[in-house]
């Protein structure tokens, strides 16, 4: 191996660490809870972005961009919104520096003191309905429909890279409409558009559900929300669309004059993915010779390595793999041919691995002879040698299916660690083991936090499709509507 | 007209801040100085970020991400870098908000004091090279060439939009070589890649040049520009290029080891446009109609208006709309419908007028009759009536001759506006009528700030192709290696 990985089952957490650093993905950065997003992290991060872009605005999406900062006094004007959002924000307080007095640095100039500071936003809300109260004043100006891509801080004390960072890159759509009905199927709209992304593209399985009031968005009257496994059976929430009722419209005061000439407020919903998924996409699918990436999203689809000991093999591969490129490319193959005499093969085969390449070619001496060429699978490490005849639809068909395959492995992973508990023992033991718990819940708040503070899990979610079976609650026996997913999560 | 815009000759400067406000590309929010970038204009700008994302890629870029803020200490780092850069920079002090003692509201909470002032970005050398540092070590690992989309805060006092916002959107390319030449070659490159956006997407001739030493970007050797002429005669910088030298290595320790074993600090160029582009193409284009946009970037090309009195005139017109845009869609033609029929034809004309559509077709009960079409180009205000055979390549045809057109009359615009001064008594009368002086210049910074103090003209550049002749200053009588363009500027 190139670089030696921590494995899964010695440390899943250094595993995952280890293996952002060494597939350079991302990095801390000077500055404490930032990170750097190096190419190849953000490389699979655009295709994240264009493929959603993509869905958005096939879905009557348009994109914006609002204001970095937020007005202090914007955030206390919904007040479930400040009371449950997190207090933990950049505050910016001044506007120049100045040289200081030795002449060989710069301080704050105290005499810039903003009037009233700025908040870096956390998440745009109160800037947005700020602004769409003077974008709205008839049915004829609903519905909007905006999405901003954007970088928001949450200033979090314990940061990892991707799953929980200061700053962090991401969508969020806000939309307003003239019903309550078109508000809440714009906001299962776009958890369907989160769900088939996450499933289709980034082949992770996705449990879609809406949170329990406890676990809402601050100022959400429900938060949807898809949920994934992880392998070390933690749940991972990907994606949440929230219902906002009409509670920022009245904060920030946007009312419209209906078909019938009456003053309504205005129904909302926001929704949002982040750069979180990147650790989505990592916890799913690798192992411990690295990085396992959906042929969908992986930046590289193919690697071609040449094996050769003379400069006339060496020539000679090169023409075949030319060939092969323009084929690839043809089909819309992204494929790279890795030609560096720096480095030996057993060396690339290592990399690749680690940056989890889809799937590997290897062209060597006796392939020239034979007429054939080695590929390699990276989700099962499998290899077969087979003919240069008809490779290219081979590899597309590869491709075609390590997408699938991956996906369906995570499937089984997850539908092997989801059990039904029928007792509140029952469930402190299983807890331990990880995974998904499908528990009858009184529908309290109450048992909710009891249950977290004695045992780390929390609801995941109230699944909507699946077994709405009644039955009673396994803490407090009173009766529930349906199970809902308790684990341990990200 | 739909909605009134004040012309250019009468106030200029008024109809740019009209124009922007009525076509619905930006306007002023809560925050002081930031703008809202709206759904139409974030649209153009998409398209450019498409452009220049693909054209870097081309010339073997990578995107990746770097932390908005920058610990304050960093900026001291490099002399030059914080003595010239602009102190109006946004400070963060604090990390947390709490609950007001009235419980209504929230302030800083005074306990959450960071130990060191973080500073939203202005411009991103600093947290890069610091980056870099722990990238680079050998030859090997050279170059990087990585470019960045974010947002940049410099608080500026009196702001416009676009052209000059506290927050405002670009791209910052941060490369990493190991010779002069090579990094030399680099900014030249990027200088070029911005001159063909410029000239061939955005129809804005540029005149490329080098900054004097006065208007260097702070740090860098040499700073390259590409300077664009308004229809006021005004000068806009629409990009820089700056060859970076060893500075910023240097500052941040950033060393490699050669090919020889010799340990080198690493040379570096940056470079960057921003959505002052907006501005540019705004301004170049333009007229008092509204906005005239180059084909290439108007998110709708082609808008087609019907004109109907019957529900069954608007039927047939319909089955034909709908075949000439699928056919108009296949040949790559951004089109829309507008059969909303809660607007007048007559408004809708105004309204794609005012919003730049590049082509108008409209079709009416008489059109139905004789098989024709009503087209019309947004630059000439000319309409034509052609038959419906052939009209997808007449309008593919038309979007073409738009393009080349409207590039052309702002080249001849500034043709006509650049002229050869000889005198400073000919200079003090030329720089009142606007318009790019080409005049010898010593050289000296001195002069240029006498200049600047008088007149309010500017060095623009000295610019890299045309005229070498070498002659006399014209302020001071010094020797002149060749003319420079003195303009006022944005």
């Amino acid at each position: 191996m190139a670089k030696e990985l921590t494995s899964r089952a010695e440390n899943y957490s250094q595993w995952y660490n280890e293996l952002v650093i060494k597939a350079d993905l991302a990095e801390q950065s000077a500055v404490r809870g930032c990170m750097v997003i190096k190419p190849y992290g953000y490389a699979i991060w655009e295709r994240m972005q264009r493929e959603l872009d993509d869905k958005f605005k096939e879905t009557g999406h348009v994109n914006a961009y609002f204001p970095l900062f937020i007005p202090k006094s914007f955030l206390s004007r919904e007040a479930e919104h400040v009371e449950g959002f997190a207090k933990e924000c950049a505050v910016v307080t001044h506007y120049r520096l100045k040289t200081n007095a030795e002449g060989n640095g710069v301080v704050v100039d105290p005499e810039a003191k903003l009037e009233e500071e700025l908040i870096v936003r956390p998440t745009s809300e109160t800037i947005i309905w700020s602004t769409y109260k003077n974008w709205i004043h008839s049915w004829r100006d609903l519905p909007i429909l905006c999405n901003q891509w954007a970088n928001v801080v949450r200033w979090e004390m314990r940061t990892r890279l991707f799953l929980r960072t200061a700053e962090f890159l991401w969508q969020e759509g806000h939309t307003a409409h003239a019903t309550r009905e078109e508000a809440e199927e714009e906001a299962k709209r776009m958890l369907n558009v989160y769900a088939d992304f996450a499933e289709n593209f980034m082949a992770v399985p996705v449990v879609k559900g809406v949170k329990s009031a406890n676990e809402r968005f601050a100022g959400a009257l429900d938060t949807y929300c898809i949920e994934a496994m992880m392998q070390d059976g933690k749940a991972l929430q990907a994606g949440t669309s929230h219902f906002l009722g009409q509670n920022f419209a009245k904060a920030f005061d946007v009312h419209f004059t209906d078909k019938d000439g009456k003053e309504q407020s205005v129904w909302a919903t926001s929704w949002g993915v982040s750069t979180r998924l990147m650790g989505a996409l990592i916890m799913t699918h690798s192992d411990d010779n690295g990085l396992v990436l959906p042929p969908k999203l992986a930046p590289d689809q193919v690697v071609i390595v040449p094996i050769y000991k003379t400069e006339e093999q060496r020539n000679t591969i090169r023409e075949k793999v030319e060939k092969l490129m323009a084929g690839l490319k043809a089909k819309g193959v992204r494929v790279k041919f890795d030609d560096n005499d720096t480095k030996k093969p057993g060396w690339k085969f290592a990399e690749y691995e680690l940056k989890g390449v889809p799937v590997r070619v290897a062209i060597g001496a006796r392939d020239l002879e034979n007429g054939t060429a080695e590929i390699a699978r990276r989700d099962t490490m499998e290899k077969e040698t087979v003919s240069m005849d008809g490779i290219e639809e081979k590899i597309v068909a590869l491709l075609d299916d390590v997408q699938k395959n991956i996906f369906q492995k995570a499937l089984k992973y997850r539908e092997a660690n989801t059990r039904e508990v029928n007792s509140y023992d029952e469930f402190k033991e299983e807890i331990e083991k990880g995974g998904f718990l499908l528990c009858h819940w009184d529908g309290t708040t109450e048992t909710e936090e009891r249950v977290k503070a004695e045992t780390k899990a929390t609801i995941r979610c109230i699944p909507l499709d699946g077994d709405k079976t009644p039955g009673t609650c396994i803490f407090t026996g009173k009766p529930s509507k349906q199970r809902v997913i308790f684990a341990r999560a990200y």
